[in-house]
């Protein structure tokens, strides 16, 4: 009477074949526009995603059963190996780029292109780039940037390190004068870097302060590697959760280290032979690259996201658990709404994130264009916008990486799952570039600044730069019965425009809010700065959506319609996380009291999610990554998921013995004090 | 003109030290009240702590070196001196409960304490128990529960594992029939255990298929600890985020292994010798462990916060950053209202899930009691407080940990700052007793099931059970001009019934819209059962939270007041995130349209949060944790944080020598590439 069983390994496999017949999308032409450098470049992304994988070496197998000395290790070979992969293939300086973000792994080397490179580069002085840029260029010197210190990280102008003008023998006095002016946190510092641009007070004869500036300082020999007199270096210690373990955060100490005049980087503030100070043309010139880190990292947050959802997807469209569906079959675990509530969403900030980072650095390359010819006007704006955006991408970044591993139930807790090791490495995205509760209030002070003077003049402040374009509605000529309550029908939750115009109103009203308490007897309250800044932030956000729509007509119709509908939802699921803010300034009407005014908001939030789900799969399969780019057990492509976590099962070194050494070393002990104690126990 | 420089390093520990003196607390007392079970116990417990602390193997320091398998090894090497000390020192088996809490590792042995003793004890027949019952208790076999399989976790009546009774030998054959069958997470089956309690589908003659029933199998030889014919068993692997490392969560497969009649746990139900079913008095009489499991954890999380939020109360009491202070120093992190609005909030509720745990357990412990006797009739509201609490305390102290962890800045990161581990071990809480969104649906039926009873009868409905006493808001004679609109004035949110009565009146609220929403052609909407499941089970808590003030009598004055802070504190952000249902229902009422109903209730939560100030490390001392206890460089006791961090890292072992072997290996090779390239461009 034994019934046929139901092959519920097997069935992994046909649900993800399924889950593919289902859509009627073309993949590609998704890849293409999510690549966002057209159908050529994409083509030789792929390539190169080939060759990558192929390479024995990034296997990333076995890499969780090393300590992190051997990680960090494994990272070095790693690297020489890209170099002689660039050597093989004649690689540009702008694929290499591409191949450690590939990697997917925190290698010290990125610190080398990422901040050591554009600073010196772009702050170095003719002579200083002369001497060294070509070895800058070819990493004959390994950089690093020497900024945080033991005491001192956001607030640079605190920082201890001093570099004291000798103008007897014309050099810099490098120093540390205490403890807590420890160079700290440093990337590749630890024990790879040779150099490293060092972040010192500069200190003029008569003990002149003169604040923070940039100093170039040779940290190891080049013939072997060891540090040079004067200067303690080490390696600062694992990070917490495992994460980037292959990279070698460093600690530095300066005893009274000299350096030339000429290794200041002083490309724009200097100091002359005679120890005068020539000032910067403007004293924030050398913010931009931060701005263009800061705006990478929204393209950055979205790729992060998509390599973790579309983990999170293939599992849960292969898990079947608890009640039978119309097949008969347990119901994947995908089709309840607890779970596409939480996960589709998430899906669509990935692709919201990868097309506005690119949008925003678009226009900041135009902007960056006028920095670089001295017209700072526009610097505050762009300053606002990357310190919200910031804070935005990476606050979700990090929420959706959790989210998606906690939707895998128990096995998301394993390493093999791979979301783990994402989110771990992700981590400090909420406090490096600006700690995220620092920059919120850099955010709110900018928008106070804003609606001080949109609310100042009577004229012409109906025209707002994008950062403040909310404020308008502020204006006595723009507000003339514009506001009213919003209701959650059909109409509003398909409307772009009007999810946009309702944050932009939430944004209004607490900037103004915000001013009237701030010189108020009680003051804002505690948590005013982070809820006004992200109003602030999602409000500039919505209207870029709404524009980025326009852009979707490079797609062919089916794929253009199913990328909106993620647009949208990432509108509504954004309003309804403002909820409480838009019933609290009474932006929201109630059909009758009794009645949830938010419901038709979650509804259409379930319907949108609902519409989404026969794509789920083929929307992140558009996302282009391999296995060899996941590396995850429960999101391979072949929707084979127990059979990948047996294999990797396998290869777990506490199997390799049946009996473990544990056992005659002390479990034995244990087993046989007890089995005594039971005798005795009998016997009594 | 050098001017005296501030001597931060040196400041940290005048900073905590005024810290100290600026409290008039009485620590002691508190540390009483919070160990909860009287001074004698409490003192016995701080001598524990000290032979623990002073034990060379029980250090932690360390461990973030080694690999998991010797992790692992280290492991064992603890449980056996554990028990090495317990003969020295003549503890009981409780105590020994003690020490393996206090020793802050998922060790495999817990699980034979919390999983495998409790069931084999509970559910074993006088047989089973007469053989090995001794040999259970003195631990002469360790034991591990084997429920989850690879396939199947949530939904154990799929499970497929089988145990199918031999007539004719009088035997029991339990077998893994497939893939996903495999048993899967068995904490201490990877390498440890001997033996085990084996989840199974009893199939009785002829094929029947009786569901899910308890056996028990020997895994391991007692002579060499080898595995028995028919049994394939190893290690998982490594767990996401370093998490649970000395812990073998196992698999294992087995292959027609035979075991006798008799080892069926069949306290309850059972099987004859002539293969007939005897049924147990009650299908769920095997729940009362699982239930004591979760009420248990209520405590758990409190005490598991407390760890992570007095690292980082230290920490941010000592690290001074930004701006200046009336002191002319940089302010003291903590003093800025966005960090305190996010750390005191956390403080309260470890205080009030501490208390409450211990609360709900002494309820429980008189229902099992009953339940032992047979009577079940409490079953299902133990059943529904436990799955609501279980969810919200675990949800809570995951977001808790992560917040104290990045309320650290940077410095956050690192390993050394230990609140990344304990995160790491607590992670799974959410997922394992029951996946927290399984659980939120259960909590939900058990609601709706009340609310259809509390409806219909139109009588008596006013008087109900603790879990579901805010439904009497939905009587006709009691709403009767009841429901008001509530406003955040001095008096309400000073008020715990006040507060606690808004929660319950959201609760009955959305209760109310669930039922008839579940009916409606749209249904519930996606996020439904999630936010029912946390209304409920927060009106729940909040009214136990009521009378817990009252149970402060037994603290001295100030104490109890400082205690009694806390526990508003924690009905206040309890209220704030729940500020989208109450304006959505419409029970805050707007003093006029344009002011923000929500603002009286923040500027108390920023108020009471500033009173907890001058008392925060006071309260945090009340833990009693030692600096062993914590293992973390940014929360020792003296404040001496860099101090610490520059020790820590003096054990690195990358530290241990100056150049790095991967340079030799491979970074000069890299540079020489590099240096080549560049007097190639040098020459063209």
């Amino acid at each position: 009477m034994a019934q046929a069983r139901h092959d519920a390994n097997a069935q992994t496999a046909l649900d993800m074949q399924r889950a593919r017949e289902t859509s009627k999308l073309d993949v590609e032409a998704i890849q293409v526009f999510l690549a966002g450098r057209g159908r050529k470049r994409w083509e030789h992304g792929k390539k190169l995603q080939d060759i990558l994988s192929r390479e024995p070496l990034f296997s990333k197998r076995g890499r969780e059963f090393l300590t992190r000395k051997e990680r960090y290790i494994h990272g070095t070979r790693i690297m020489k190996r890209a170099y002689e992969l660039q050597e093989e293939h004649g690689w540009s300086p702008a694929v290499m780029v591409d191949v450690f973000q590939k990697l997917y792994d925190p290698l010290p080397i990125n610190l080398h292109y990422v901040a050591f490179e554009p600073v010196f580069m772009s702050q170095g002085s003719e002579e200083l780039l002369k001497r060294y840029g070509t070895l800058v260029a070819t990493r004959g010197i390994i950089g690093c940037y020497l900024q945080t210190e033991l005491g001192h990280g956001t607030n640079v102008a605190s920082l201890e390190t001093t570099a004291t003008f000798l103008p007897d023998t014309d050099e810099f006095e490098i120093h540390s004068p205490s403890i807590t002016s420890t160079k700290w946190w440093i990337g590749a510092l630890g024990k790879t870097a040779t150099h490293g641009v060092v972040q010192a007070k500069l200190i003029l004869p008569g003990g002149r302060d003169m604040g923070p500036h940039l100093f170039f300082v040779q940290l190891r020999s080049l013939d072997d590697h060891r540090l040079l007199p004067g200067i303690d270096v080490g390696d600062i210690g694992p990070k917490a959760l495992g994460g980037n373990q292959a990279n070698d955060n460093g600690y530095a100490r300066f005893s009274r280290v000299r350096i030339p005049r000429f290794h200041m980087l002083s490309k724009f503030a200097q100091v002359t032979r005679e120890g005068e100070y020539v000032k910067p043309p403007h004293a924030k010139l050398s913010y931009g690259g931060m701005l263009t880190i800061r705006a990478n990292m929204v393209t950055g947050a979205g790729w992060t996201i998509a390599r973790g959802i579309t983990i999170a997807l293939r599992y849960t469209t292969v898990r079947r658990q608890g009640e039978l569906d119309e097949s008969g079959l347990e119901r994947q675990v995908l089709k309840y709404p607890s779970t596409y509530y939480r996960l589709i969403p998430i899906l669509a900030r990935s692709y919201v994130f990868i097309a506005l980072g690119r949008r925003v650095l678009q226009a900041f390359q135009e902007m960056s264009a006028q920095l670089a010819s001295g017209n700072t006007t526009l610097l505050p704006e762009m300053h606002a916008i990357t310190c919200g955006l910031k804070v935005l991408v990476t606050t979700a970044g990090i929420n959706d990486l959790e989210t998606a591993r906690r939707s895998m139930g128990g096995h998301g807790y394993s390493a093999f799952a791979g979301v783990g090791q994402i989110y771990a490495d992700y981590l400090p995205a909420a406090t490096y570039e600006g700690d995220n509760f620092v920059l919120d209030g850099q955010v709110v002070r900018a928008a106070l600044k804003s609606h001080k003077s949109a609310t100042a003049t009577s004229q012409g402040s109906t025209e707002r730069p994008p950062s403040s374009a909310y404020l308008r509605l502020l204006h006595p000529s723009a507000s003339k019965g514009a506001q009213s309550r919003f209701t959650f029908d059909r109409q509003t939750c398909s409307s772009p425009s009007q999810l946009a115009l309702l944050l932009e109103w939430r944004a209004a009203k607490m900037v103004a809010e915000l001013a009237s308490t701030v010189s108020s007897a009680e003051g804002p309250d505690a948590s005013a700065s982070q809820r006004v800044s992200r109003a602030v932030t999602e409000a500039f956000v919505a209207r870029q959506v709404e524009t980025m729509l326009g852009d979707l007509r490079v797609l062919p119709g089916g794929q253009a319609e199913a990328v909106r509908r993620l647009y949208i939802l990432y509108l509504l699921t954004t309003v309804e996380s403002a909820l409480a803010d838009l019933l609290s300034f009474d932006l929201v009407a109630f059909d009758s009291p009794s009645s949830d005014p938010a419901r038709g908001l979650r509804l259409a939030i379930k319907s949108t999610c609902a519409a989404v789900l026969p794509d789920a799969i083929a929307l992140t399969d558009a996302f282009g990554f391999s296995d060899w780019d996941l590396d995850s057990a429960l999101g391979v492509h072949d929707g084979w998921v127990y059979e990948a976590l047996l294999e990797r099962v396998r290869q777990e070194p506490m199997n390799a013995e049946e009996v473990t050494p544990g056992y005659e070393e002390s479990i034995k002990a244990m087993l046989e004090k007890g089995q005594r104690l039971a005798e005795t126990r009998a016997k009594l």
